[in-house]
C-alpha cells in the first residue's frame, strides 16, 4: 500500500515484512483510532488540530520503517544475533502502529477523570493479547507468539534494548511522529526538526560482546545539532501547544465535567444519554474490551452535549460553555510570583471566595493549574555521543545548549477562573 | 485576535473593521462549523483530511482581509463611490466568514440524500436573516441592515460587482482557501498555488464611468502564470482528491445508506437512535433552524453507527462496512471505454446481475459513478487580461496552457461494485 | 561523506559503491564546476539564481542514488543479467555526477557564440577519456574500462537501455535535479514537483526475454499525476525562467558581445585582457583540455569587464550595459501577432531602421528572439503507462492534461531593442 | 517593481515612497553587490551558499518595508512627531538597502588581512556621502539632505531611536534577512524563524512624553516565543554554518594567503596579476572610492588563481589548495580540553613543530582558531517585554530558555593544521 501523508509525504508499505501494516490497518480496533483525536480539545486553541491517532499511528509506523532502514545500514558491525532480522522488523513495525491502540477518548482526560479506569497502556496490552480482537488474529496468523512479543515491545521490553528504546525512549518513533504532526496541524512551525538528520546521526556505540548489549549513540561530529534541535522542538511544542492557556483551560473544564459526572453517577443521579460503558466506569466496574472500545471522541462529545440539559446546574453549564467555546480564563504567575507557593495559595483562596460570591461552585469553577516538564536530563535520558576514535561523552559535555538546559524544569502555574470573576481576581492580585 | 493557522501562518484580525470577525466567531452557529468536516468522508482515502469548515471559515476571512488590502492599494484610480469603504469591508469580511454557515453534515451528501431538504445556501441565508440567531444579533448590532447585506453578498449580489465576484467567482476567497487547506491536510502538494502572486496580479480594468462598473482584471505581464497555476492546482485537486476512487466509493456508500434510511423511515420503519431532525427531513417536513443546526458530522456518524444494528440488512451492512472502512470497489473506464456509453451500460447491467447473484441488492450495491468538471472555460469565467497600454485580451488568447484547456471536460466514469463481485465483473468486462 | 543540500536536504554517499562520488569530487575538473553557474546570466532577472553546476552535479548524483534504490526494489522480477549490479551502480552514479563536466562558461552562450567550438558534450567525453585528467585517473583506478563506460552512459548508450534513459531521457536525473534546483534558487515555486512520488510511480513494463530488453513504465493507477506534474513543472520553468524576457535580453546581449569579439579578434583587432583560450577559440584553433578548463564564469566575466575599455564602441557599450544591468528591452508578439511572420519581419525591419537612426548598429542592438519548446510529445517521449492486469497505454490516452498538451509547441517571439528606441518601436507597431 | 525572491516569495516596491529602492537598484555601486557573495568561502562547506549581498540587500529592504507597515499599524498611540512619516520611511528603506554598500570582497577576510584598510562601515558612509557616486546622486535628487541622513541611520543614529535599532539592533532587518537567506541557501533548516510572528510581537512600550522617546518592546503574551526562536535560529546558524570547521579552515587559508601577499608586496616582491587597488592597500596607501569598488569576489578569486604561479612557495601552494579545495584540517578541543588554555598552547607548539618537520612554514600552515559568540545577553540587548496591564519585564525573567542562555558564551577552539600532519598531531595530543 502507498498513501499520501501531509507530514511525511509519500508513505509506502510494500515489502513482504511491511505487509503486516496493511493487515493491521484493516482491523476494527485500529480503524477506531480514526475517531480519537491526537490532541483532544486543543483544537479549541488551534483550529487546525483535528488530526487523529489513526494518522499518527501510520506516521509512527513509517518512522519505524525508516529507522529500521537506517539501523540495517549500520548493523554490519554487529554479530548476527544482534541484528534486525525480518521477524524483529515485523514486530517493531507492528509495535509502532499499535502503540496507542488502547487510547481512551479525549486525549488523557478520560483516564484522569475516571479514577478506577485502567491507564491506556494496560488497555493496549489487553487488546493485543485478547484472542477475540481482530488485531490479535492478524498478529497470531503471522506467528502465534507475535501478540505477546509486540505487547512486550510496546511496553519497552525486548531482547535488543536498542529496539525497545526506539519504541519508547528519548527519540522514539512515537515522539518523532507526534512532534512533526502536531506542528503541522497547529501551524506552530517551531516544532519542526530534521528527522532525516536525526536518523543519520545514529551510530552503534563501540560494541564489546563481553560487556553490554549493543546500544545506539549519537555521532559526535554530525549529530549534536540533531539532538539539540529535537529537544528544542519538543520544548517549543510544550510551551506553545501542550501548555497553551486555552488548551489547559479547556482540559480543566472537561476534566471537571467528567469528574462531576462520575460523582453524580456514583450518587445514583441519572444523567441523560450516558453511554453504558461510561456509567460502568464511573461506578468502578471493570469494562469489557468491547465496552471500552465503544468509547471514542464522538461518543464523549455527544455525551457532553446531552448533559447540557441535565439537572445539575454546574455540569449543564460546563458542558454548554465547552460547546460554545466560552472557556475559563487563566491568570499566569510570572517572575517572582512563580517561585512563591504561599502567594499562589493565598490568591487561589481569594479566587475561590470571589467565585463563591459570584454564585459558582468554587470546587468546579476555580483552581490552580500546574504544568511542568524537564526538556532535557542528561542523567535519565542516558544518551551517549561517540567520536571517530571511539571516545564517548555525555551530550551535556559537548552541547552548548544542552549543558544549559540539563535538568532544568519548565513550569507554568496558573489560576483557572470563570470569566465572570477574572477582572476581580486580577484586581485583588495585582497581577499582569 | 491573533491565531496560528497551518495554511496561512499568522492570522490576525485586529483593526476596528476586523472586530466583526471576532464577534461572529463567538456565536454558536459559527462554533457549530467545528463539528462539520470540510471533506466529509475523504479522510477514508486521505487520513489527514480531518480539517473542519470552522478552520476554513477563518481562512476564508483571512484571504478576504488580504484581498481587501490589495484592492485598497489599487482603488486610487476609482471614484470614491466605487471604493471599499469601512462598511463594505466589514460586509465582505463577514460574508467570507459566514459563506458556509448553513452547511449540512457530511459535505454535500446530506443534501443529496434528502430530496426535500433545502440546499445549504438557503440555510445560510435563513440563519443570517433569522432574528433569533446569534449571528444575526452580532451583525444587526453593528448595523441593522447588515444581515441582509451580508446574505446578499454571499449570494453573489452587491452594488460593486467586483466585490460580489470576490465572494463567489473564479478565484473567490472560498476557493483560494479550500484549495490550499485541502492540499495541506491531504498532503497532495500539487494543490498549492501562489496566493500572494495571484492577488498581486489583480488590477482594475480601465474604468469608464459611463460604461460598466469597475471590474477586476489580470495583469498581462505578471499575472498569467498566477491564473494558470490556480487553474492547474484546482484541476489536480479534483483529479487526486475530489475524484479519488476511495472518496467516491465512500460517498456512494454514505449516499446509499442515507437514501435507504429515508425510504425506510418514509415507509414507517423505525430506525434506532435516529435524530428527530433527520426523521423530520426524511418525512419531508420543514426543519426549524434549531433542528437543522443540531445536525452535524458527529450526530450523523453516531446515527450511522446506531443503524449497524437495525433490522434492514442492507442498511446495517452498509453502515458496518463504512465504520470498519470496507469500501466498495471502483472499476474505471479509460481510453476508448470512456467514450462508449453503450459499453458502460452493458457492463453496468452485467455488474448488477453479478451483484444479485451474490445475494446483494443491486440497487444499493452497484452503480455507475460519473464525476466531471470543466477546469477552465474562457467564455463563462469571464476573465480579462489587461496590458499596460490598456489593451484587453482573453486568458485563452495569451496563455499556452489555458488555450489548450478551454472548455475541455475532465471526466471520470466508474462502475461501483461490492468487493465480493469485483473480480467477477473484471473478468466479464476484460477491463484493467 | 554527508552534506546538506538546500534542495534535497541531507545528501549522503556512504556505501562502498558510492565512494566513487567522494573520489570524483576531489578532482580539479569537478571542482571547476563551482565556477560555472547553472543559469548563466539569469541572475539578472532572478537575483537568487547564483547556484552552480557543482551543486547541480551533486544533486544529480543524489537523484541517481535514490533512483537506483527504487530500481533495486523493483528488479526482483528481472533476470539477473538485467539488474543493476554494483559495477553498474558505480557507472551510473559517476555518469550522473559528471554529465556536465565539459560545460563551458555562461550556460550555453559560449558555445553559441564561438562557431568552431565543440559542444560541451564532446568536451565532457574528451575530459573523461583523457588519461591526463584527474577524473580519468579516479575512474580508471576503480576499473580500467570505467572511463569509457561512463562516457558512453552519459552519451545515452548502455546495454541496459532503461539505465541509459535514466541519464538522458524524459525524466532523467539531470532534469529532476535542475528543475527543483532552479525553482529553489529563483523562488519560482511552480517549478516544484514530487520527486518521491515520481520514482515510486516507476515500474518495469511486463518483460518478455524473447522480445525487447526491460523498460521502465509508469504505474497506471498511482503514477499519472506524477508525470503530469513533472511536465507542468518543466513547462512553468520554461515560461517563467528560461524564457523570461530579462533572461533572454541579457543572453542576447552576451551572445552579441561574444560574437562581436570573435569577429574583431578574427580581423586581428587586439582586445585587452582576452584570455588566450578565448583568443584561440575565436581564431578557430583547437583548444587543449587545459586551455578549455581555464575558461569559467569568473574568467569570462572579468573579460567582459576588461572589454568595457576596448576601442570598439559597440563592444565596449554592450559590456558596460551588462555590468550595470541596463538591459535591452523586449517587445512580445501576442495573440494574432504571434501567428504572423510577415508582420514580425516588417516590424523587425522598422526596428532596425529606428536603431540605425539612433546611431546604434542594428546588427548588434536589434533582433528577433524566438524561444520555443514542446512540453510533451507522446510519440517521441516514448513513455508507457501500465496497469495491474498488464495492459499498456500511452500517457495521452489516460491523462486529461497530457492529451491536451500532446505535441503542442510553446513559443515566445519577441523583438529585442535598445531601451533608447523602445517607445518609438512600440508606437510604430501599435503593440502592447 | 515586483520580483521573486527565494526567501520571501513575492517582493514588491510599488508605492511612491518605495520608488527610492528601484532608483537605487539601478546604480553601479548597488549592482556591484551582485559580485560579492554573502558568505565568502562558505560555499566550500555548503555548496549552495553562493547567494550575494545584492540579493541580501533587496531582502533587507523588503523586511524593512514590512516592519514599517507593522510600525504604522502600531503608531496610532504616539504623538505625530514620533511617527514614521513618508520621508522617514524613505530614509529607512534606503538605509536597509544600502547597509552593506561598502562591503569588501570575500566577506570579512579582506578587511582582516589588510591591516590599514578601513572597515566596510567607513566605506559605506564614504560612498553614500561622495557626490560622485551614483547612489549619492539618487538620494540627493530625492532630497539634498538624504545622503547624510541615510548614512547616519546606517550608523545607528536617528532622532527616533526605535528606527535606528531597526537598522542596527538585536532583531534588526539585516539579521532578519541574512539568517533566513543563509538558512535557505545552505539548507540548514534550523536557521528558520517566524518573521511574521516576530513583527507581530512588537509593541510600543508605554510612552511618557516627559520621559524617554518611544521604544519598541515585545508583547508578553504572544511575543516571547518569537524572540526565543530568533535567538535559537541565530545560535544554530553560528554553530552549523559560521563556525563550521570547513568554513573556518577555508577562511584561515584565505586570510593567510592575503596576509602573506601583503607582506611580500610590502617587501617589494612582484606578484603576478595583482590588482592595483590591492597593491595600494597592501602598501598602506589610501584607496580612492573607484579603486575600492573595483575589488569584488571575482577580482580576488582571479588574483588568488594568478598567485598559484608566483615565486613564493607558500603563497602558491595555499592558492592551489584553495582552488582545488584541499583544505586545512581542524582539531577541536571539547570537554575539559576546551577549558584548558595551557593544554591548548602546548598542543599548538607541538603542532608547529610537526609542521616545521614536514617542511611547511608553521606561521602559515598552523594555528589556533577561536570562534565565539554570546547568543543572548539580557543586559546589553536591552529588550523589554510588556504585559497588557503595562508591567514591563526583562526577557530572561519570563523566558525559560533565555534565562538559561543569558550571558553564556558559545566558543569553539580548534587547532588548524595541514592535512599532512593531522594524524601525527592527533597521536601526540591523544584527541578525538
Amino acid at each position: 500500500m502507498i498513501l499520501r501523508d501531509p507530514v511525511h509525504g509519500l508513505i509506502a508499505f510494500e515489502s513482504d515484512e511491511e505487509r503486516i501494516i496493511e493487515n493491521l490497518l484493516e482491523t476494527r480496533e485500529v480503524q477506531r483510532l480514526r475517531r480519537i483525536r491526537q490532541l483532544g480539545f486543543t483544537s479549541l486553541a488551534y483550529p487546525g488540530a483535528e488530526h487523529t491517532r489513526f494518522a499518527h499511528a501510520i506516521g509512527t509506523a513509517h518512522v519505524m520503517k525508516r529507522l529500521i532502514q537506517r539501523l540495517r545500514d549500520l548493523q554490519g558491525s554487529l554479530p548476527p544475533e544482534h541484528r534486525i532480522c525480518r521477524a524483529r522488523a515485523k514486530d517493531a513495525l507492528a509495535a509502532a502502529l499499535l502503540h496507542d491502540l488502547g487510547h481512551g477518548p479525549l486525549s488523557h482526560l478520560f483516564e484522569d477523570a475516571l479514577p478506577h479506569s485502567d491507564p491506556h497502556e494496560i488497555w493496549t496490552e489487553r487488546i493485543i493479547l485478547d484472542p477475540g480482537s481482530e488485531v490479535h488474529a492478524v498478529l497470531a496468523k503471522h506467528d502465534p507468539n507475535m501478540p505477546s512479543r509486540v505487547a512486550e515491545l510496546i511496553a519497552g521490553r525486548h531482547e535488543l534494548p536498542y529496539l525497545a528504546r526506539a519504541v519508547s525512549g528519548t527519540f522514539d518513533v512515537d515522539r518523532c511522529d507526534y512532534l512533526l504532526r502536531d506542528a503541522h496541524a497547529t501551524g506552530v512551525r517551531y516544532g519542526n526538526f530534521d528527522l532525516d538528520w536525526l536518523h543519520r546521526s545514529l551510530r552503534f556505540a563501540p560494541f564489546d560482546a563481553h560487556a553490554a548489549p549493543p546500544a545506539l549513540a549519537i555521532d559526535g561530529v554530525k549529530g549534536v545539532a540533531a539532538i539539540e534541535s529535537f529537544v528544542l522542538a519538543r520544548l517549543f511544542m510544550f510551551q506553545q501547544v501542550y501548555f497553551h492557556k486555552a488548551t489547559r483551560a479547556a482540559e480543566w473544564m472537561v476534566r471537571a465535567a467528567l469528574s462531576l459526572a462520575v460523582q453524580l453517577l456514583a450518587k445514583g443521579v441519572d444523567l441523560p444519554s450516558t453511554p453504558p460503558a461510561f456509567r460502568s466506569a464511573a461506578e468502578g466496574r471493570c469494562l469489557s474490551i468491547d465496552e471500552y472500545l465503544e468509547l471514542d471522541d464522538g461518543v464523549l462529545t455527544a455525551t457532553l452535549h446531552a448533559w447540557e440539559s441535565c439537572d445539575d446546574p454546574s455540569l449543564a453549564d460546563l458542558c454548554q460553555r465547552l460547546r460554545s467555546r466560552r472557556l475559563f480564563k487563566t491568570i499566569e504567575f510570572v517572575g517572582e510570583e512563580s517561585k512563591n507557593p504561599a502567594l499562589q495559595q493565598h490568591l487561589l483562596l481569594q479566587a475561590k471566595r470571589a467565585t463563591e460570591r459570584a454564585g459558582l461552585d468554587p470546587a468546579v469553577y476555580c483552581g490552580l493549574d500546574v504544568a511542568s516538564d524537564v526538556p532535557f536530563n542528561d542523567a535519565s535520558d542516558n544518551l551517549v555521543v561517540v567520536f571517530s576514535k571511539g571516545t564517548s561523552r555525555r551530550p551535556a559535555e559537548v552541547s552548548f545548549l544542552l549543558s544549559r538546559l540539563d535538568g532544568e524544569e519548565m513550569r507554568r502555574e496558573r489560576l483557572i477562573v470563570a470569566p465572570e470573576v477574572r477582572e476581580q481576581v486580577l484586581r485583588m492580585a495585582n497581577l499582569d
